[in-house]
């Protein structure tokens, strides 16, 4: 168990618990796993795999597993409103593209997470690595998907330290 | 400007802040404006007025205002993989309905509908009031709507509390 550094009592109710401690956790202790879909999936076999996983959002991948999109729960349902056959779209034409999209890495704090969230008015990031080349030097946009922070992640943190209190 | 009661430097980096003050704030001083649907309105007009409002969630009321359900992007989007018209579909045949759904209400700690969202995997949550009769005696199961808490609502009170310490 973590050792409570940082707790005191407050003058009138109750305890004071480190905040800065809280923001300050990294990515990679909260992130959940990243549920991703090929970029030629058709949008109603992505609605069904969201479903199927019970998430919020799908990141897009291409052959290589490179990210190059994300599909909101928006996304999916503006395509469902047309005319067009939701059986034949490929989720590349609905899904927000790179670079166009945010994302966080492992080492990000959690609380530079909740505020690209809030900030950006998006469901959640998918937490990436950047890929390099065989002489170890970063390639630019390419990323790996290797988790993802949702609202949900901040909402449960939320409520898990009060119950740490 | 609110008095910074209880806040302290911590030993180590930065600042304790007073978590038990965040979390005791109440519903109404948080919640945002509730979007609302007639029950008769069909899941198409639905969707468009969710992307028109630019909410996650609406509510459904009855023709005296009260609520009888919600629906979620996930309920709408279940509806347009099917083989029904969603033009025809009225909302009252896909949403979640009274009593089968969780509410908050405007005294309630900012705690309490956090938890409430995480532990019931819900986007958000109505604020209501509860319906009393003529004599002044509560009506069992009749809310109005008056409010909404979501996911955001967290995120976003997450957020504010670092950038106010």
């Amino acid at each position: 168990a973590k050792p409570k550094v940082g707790y005191t009592y407050s003058e009138g109710s109750g305890y004071l618990n480190n905040l800065e401690e809280i923001y300050g956790k990294k990515v990679k202790e909260v992130k959940s796993v990243a549920v991703v879909v090929k970029k030629r999936t058709s949008v109603y076999d992505a609605i069904v795999k969201l479903f199927l996983e019970d998430v919020g959002s799908l990141y897009v991948i291409d052959d290589d597993e490179i990210l190059v999109g994300v599909l909101s729960r928006k996304d999916l349902l503006k395509m469902t409103i047309g005319e067009t056959d939701i059986n034949q779209m490929p989720v590349s034409v609905v899904m927000t593209r790179m670079p166009h999209l945010f994302t966080v890495k492992d080492e990000d704090a959690v609380f530079e997470a909740a505020k690209k969230i809030v900030d950006y008015e998006v469901d959640s990031l998918p937490v990436v690595e950047q890929l390099t080349d065989q002489a170890g030097e970063v390639i630019e946009d390419k990323f790996k998907v290797i988790g993802r922070v949702s609202k949900t992640t901040i909402a449960r943190i939320f409520v898990d330290c009060k119950l740490q209190i």
